[in-house]
């Protein structure tokens, strides 16, 4: 079999690694071939590929980013995009595909398979928030990141009288702050499931400052208050009532300055966040990954999702896998809540 | 109710995130008191106690260790040790224990249970080898540090023309290992659980001197060559078959450079798996067991060791827990295999 | 003897390492006392003090902060306040001053010893811009979180087609974004003491994007286009010249975005550059600031601040240390500008 | 011109920036062209070259190891050697040389120099022992990984009652035992300049166990008792005196097991200390090193090494560099004294 490979969406540590496991194990033990599509969704739209062979993929397994490229071309919105791709690989005689992304990419895999496109899906999201699968690799890899931020924040926070607050990933799912902010030590964590109470909040900060230590918030960049509170001029939100300008986290310093009379002091994580080498849990998870989405291919079980289950690696239904976000229940939020103040 | 902790056997990064979580919710939630036993079993049983309360426990989630301290000591084989303890325990007005540790804490923990002590059990390995739960904390700190190693020795074979050995923890299961070559991109893994064939480990080794690349071997400490190969002699394999002398990595190297003519360098590990700043991934479990912990205590139900399943925390009893030893299964080896050579 | 440690100013990884050397020299070897002021000048200024003996330093050495807190507090600013610390160290009866700090502390310091009070300075700043010493701690580790960050942008870079903006700290002196932007690889490396050319800038980035790689610029946070560019409105410059609002890396996007057509990110690594466990380099270097401080307290040689000079640890008059900041000289800019573009 | 470069002897992290700043600033600002020669004198001895421009050294800056391969070939120990080697420089049309290694490869260049080729050496040691240069790169990284290593076994010297012994790099020079060491907060620091007296050895061991922390000892692996101690078997040193089997970190926890009576165990670093990405420092330091030794050739300024002394690179006499080994100075011991116990 000959089998095109592509990456799509935003950058997340472990796209490689899946690729290598796909391609070692495709030719190695199966001994299909593979072409790489360069860009996600933009490489079987424009025809636009690269060689794909064991040599192409030695050494990358440690390596952030991916060595096909990524966008957000969505072939869906385009004008004959599906049709165009079913006929660029039947043209460039590609038998399977291999997906590997978040929402937005299984979403057109499951639609080309639904018009008879051999497709596998891998899940890519560093927020944690696909259904069906316990983990997504990416996620391990930026809340270690924000947790070594977070405690970098600590000693500054013991040492001065200021409220630290560190904005992380999370435009609908508070994972990465839920993780990162449990295994940080926040006082308090601020997530999009849950509009926060900025009195609460800023009770907290207040309290905290009483004792020899100064208070650290994580805050998910899709968090928010609850209506009506910080006063929030129109254009301020956008249409998913995320804080527009600026962003949350700077918003929030200035309201609790604003509040308590202390200084507080944001930093912004941003796409540190997504970038450089995986953490060994996301390595091991995106090369099983790649391993089971090879086997599905090679077994002819096309128009499903690989996913971790427990410590197994399993395939599902790509309907299942897309059909929700998965978001933060209130029994682990709870859990966290244990430590705030 | 006025609870004791104690934490026994090796050091693992997560046993202060245990702690801190169990007297947290301990003493805001549910309104306990706390008592810490210094150095495992031995704390109970001379009765050597420590304050232990909010005040404690602040500050120590990312430290490594155990403020409680910790020692192998076994009341079990100590004449009239367990009726000690339990005289220990009325005598200090403590009405439950929390013990944290790997298998032969909590085996203590079972049969305190069986002679009526009120003990919940939370499970400890760096090895990963514990039966009833997914992982146990500190085996990700440990995969993570050895990852680390073998990226490094990564250049130096790529720049020099060496086999490199690197020597993990694991004398009766090889998760360690498994894990980190697999996240390494070892060329040969060999664990404890499938005797290796020296020749087939030296046919890897001279084919990849054929690349550009030189080979990288993870061995788990308790590995060991099939029977009559490696020539070894009388009292080089202790009892278990391991070998005793030098370590399994200090005999690989010189086995390979004989047979191969290449060089052979090895890095043991050693303590620096065990000790540190525990990785997000086991501050998170560290947590969250020790707040279900804490949970079962208030709850009443005693005689269960907290574990993970899926992303649940779950309580199991401690017979389940302690019965057998979780090795590595053939599947998953095989899954690493296919990276090697 | 008697003496006083005081640390003022921002937080900066190695403040407690210097802490710890001067007591345990002057204990061990010296015989003398120490008293810790609290908050900087605050401390003396107040009377708040704390005990500072081997005890109190005992495990401090890798901790970030401070263990004697900081403040901004100037003593000089207050009405009488020279007079009241002179008080309050007679009453107390404190021998002699050791102040860690940057350049307002050691300034307050010179002003103490012209009028009489028994001081020695230990240099502090992450900056690097402090006169007479080649460099100060805290510099390294802050250049070391910054080259992290940029290695993990790298990787984003590679894979998706946008220019990434890593803003470091660095108000008046290009170090940090020097040293980070030439270890990190920068495509351009933006300082204060060099004014920037918006076309040249936008002209890298879309030399850049013609390769597979995309651009990551380095910009100090009080680096500024040159005179009449970026069209800046009233109010949106302080007095220094530099940007106020959202922070020049967050204008620098915009303007990017506006004038090539290409998606621009900015990560404001903000507090966490200062905080956290020193590197090996900073630690060495407080260390051994520490032992000379103490010795130069021992020796009775006063009004002289500790300096690194090639691998010698040195004493400098204060006054030559405090009088101007040190800057980027444009010789080493120009080194950097090899690899811009 | 026409220019090769080599890189010759031992890992170590900064090789590939100095390799990319020579190319990069040799093809853009000074229009040469250059060639790599393999596997340090192998390759001109050989004949061996691969191609090196600006392509081939784009992203190693933040890469361990060395593109170019390295050996221990010494063509001086060849019959004829540095005649073939004029040879096949004057046949591939070779201009100039830049020779990156340590004692043994500056060694050669040096007896090439003085044979009419023209030859530009930069230093790399990562044991720091080069004269006439106040670091080498690699160095840094060495003692950051090293302290990274004993932080991780002090939190377990707190929780269990261990003498914890890490053996570093460093056969005739005791610099990175001595960095990190001090940085690392060790007990005792053991190197090849002093031999050492292990009942002052012991005698801090047990005063340690006194305290509730246990002792840590650093040895570089050129360490060794004063004459007569240990016991040492003949045949145990080699011709230095250095301890031949096992390693003088086995060795001496033995030593201490016997004497105290308390469990000591090692940790042997070995080749991680050589591998992986450099340091900041590391990076800064090697980038401007190529840069100058660029400079020299373009200059017409053969004969040299380039040298860091204070915050410049100079260049030196390849004589001066080579003459003797840079050891740790008494003073500089006696600093880290005030720490041991």
């Amino acid at each position: 079999m000959r089998i095109g490979v592509l990456t799509g969406g935003g950058d997340c540590p472990g796209l490689n690694a899946v690729i290598r496991a796909v391609v070692r194990k495709g030719v190695t033990v199966h001994g299909h071939e593979f072409v790489g599509f360069r860009d996600g969704w933009r490489g079987p739209l424009e025809g636009d590929t690269m060689p794909l062979d064991v040599q192409a993929v030695r050494g990358i397994l440690p390596r952030g980013g991916t060595i096909l490229g990524s966008s957000r071309t969505n072939p869906i919105k385009i004008d004959g995009g599906v049709e165009k791709i079913k006929e660029n690989l039947a043209a460039g005689g590609v038998d399977a595909l291999i997906a590997i992304g978040g929402e937005d990419t299984l979403g057109v895999a499951k639609q080309l398979f639904d018009k008879g496109v051999k497709v596998v899906g891998v899940p890519k999201t560093i927020d944690n928030d696909l259904n069906a699968t316990d983990y997504t690799f990416g996620f391990d890899t930026a809340v270690n990141i924000a947790v070594e931020a977070i405690d970098r924040l600590h000693t500054t926070a013991e040492s001065h009288h200021r409220a630290l607050i560190c904005e992380v990933m999370g435009r609908h799912a508070g994972w990465i702050a839920l993780h990162a902010g449990m295994a940080g030590g926040a006082n308090v964590i601020l997530i999009p499931e849950k509009p926060f109470d900025i009195d609460r909040v800023c009770a907290y900060v207040e309290s905290r400052f009483k004792t020899r230590y100064a208070p650290i918030i994580v805050v998910a960049e899709g968090a928010h208050p609850v209506e009506g509170q910080m006063a929030l001029q129109a254009g301020e939100l956008d249409s998913f009532g995320h804080v527009r300008l600026g962003g949350i986290g700077e918003m929030l310093a200035k309201e609790i300055e604003k509040r308590t009379g202390k200084e507080a002091r944001t930093t912004v994580l941003g796409h540190i966040q997504r970038g450089g080498t995986p953490t060994a849990f996301d390595r091991v998870l995106a090369t099983r990954f790649g391993l089971q989405a090879i086997d599905a291919v090679h077994d002819g079980d096309f128009g499903v999702m690989v996913a971790l289950q427990g410590t197994d690696i399993v395939r599902v239904g790509l309907a299942e896998a897309t059909k929700e976000l998965k978001t933060v229940p209130p029994g682990r939020y709870e859990e966290a809540e244990v430590f705030f103040g």
